[in-house]
């Protein structure tokens, strides 16, 4: 049965022709700004808001197989000109969108809640490095997540960072903020549990 | 009843032998450092923790005179040589302080919910600004209070005014934080509910 649940994901992927496989010059036919999620999980968020917002480029960055071949299945259905795909580890960024990013997203990473883990949470401070590195204009960044302990990590690594903090929440649903839900935050959210929100901009000299 | 009310907190205050009246060369008969709560309201945080700690010097600061007798009634009672009350508005400190405090307490400070409020919030940056001329070393500041929007707007304030977060806390009573617990707050966890905290050092150039 695995091997069997692999090679379908395996074949998805390959037959998919929104999904980067290498770095290129262009990755859009105009120069709208470039919004990019990492770890997008099964795409409902970026799908959505790549439909809502067709002026601006959406890449959906996601490292594993079975999660991004249930991510294209969904984005199949839309065709959206704004929207590509990456299978890719957030630490090999880098040579893809050098410079070429206006916004991060980063929805309910996962905590890694163990302290000898934390260089793998997405905000630990070597990753700020690698935003740091893609990102032009004001650098922003976007967190959201219904963990205290990645919230606060999150906080403190920005804030060393030299980040400036925009907004603020520590409950997302009702507060006056647009918001397109994740899929986790939809389930999350109807058992009434809180979401922590956080509109950052990197703004560090580099070394 | 109110005159008789506010008579009695003024015999109280006027005939208190630890409450600072106007600003002294020396405060206490030793160097030891200097901690200051402002908004002390009834005075269980600063006496406790003066019980606590012998061997730091403590200052609380309220401006309310009904407010101000009542915690100089509780600590009558202790007799502490290293606790001082003052009766005082916080922009008023530099002329008392400056230079002169290491580490600065903001316990459950009033949230001024409305926006155009908002500079009367003791995390505001004027009080930061009055804050950072008061403090000398790491220039701590504690923060406890239980309101969303007075911890968001505090930290997206001290962010940005270039604070350093050592530590952030969204549930105080289940973090591994040593913690003396004010009038309110024991009130108000028994209730189940959550305490924010940050423990930040303001670190910043003088203009």
């Amino acid at each position: 049965m695995r091997t069997r649940h692999f090679s379908k994901s395996t074949e998805i992927i390959n037959n998919c022709d929104f999904l980067l496989t290498e770095p290129q010059e262009k990755y859009f036919p105009n120069d709208n700004p470039i919004h990019l999620e990492i770890g997008m999980g099964k795409g409902q968020f970026i799908i959505q808001i790549a439909i809502n917002n067709p002026d601006i480029n959406f890449i959906g960055v996601e490292k594993y197989d079975t999660i991004m071949a249930r991510a294209i299945q969904k984005a199949s259905e839309y065709k959206l000109p704004n929207l590509l795909f990456l299978r890719e580890d957030a630490i090999n960024l880098e040579k893809y969108f050098h410079e070429r990013i206006n916004v991060i997203y980063l929805n309910f990473s996962d905590p890694w809640p163990k302290k000898r883990h934390k260089s793998r949470r997405l905000t630990y401070s070597s990753f700020l490095d690698i935003y740091n590195k893609l990102l032009i204009d004001h650098k922003k960044i976007y967190i959201k997540t219904d963990s205290d302990l990645l919230f606060s990590s999150s906080l403190i690594e920005l804030n060393n960072y030299g980040a400036i903090f925009n907004e603020i929440s520590f409950d997302l649903k009702n507060a006056n903020i647009d918001n397109v839900l994740t899929e986790y935050e939809e389930k999350f959210s109807k058992k009434g549990n809180k979401i922590y929100y956080l509109d950052c901009s990197l703004k560090r000299n580099d070394k």
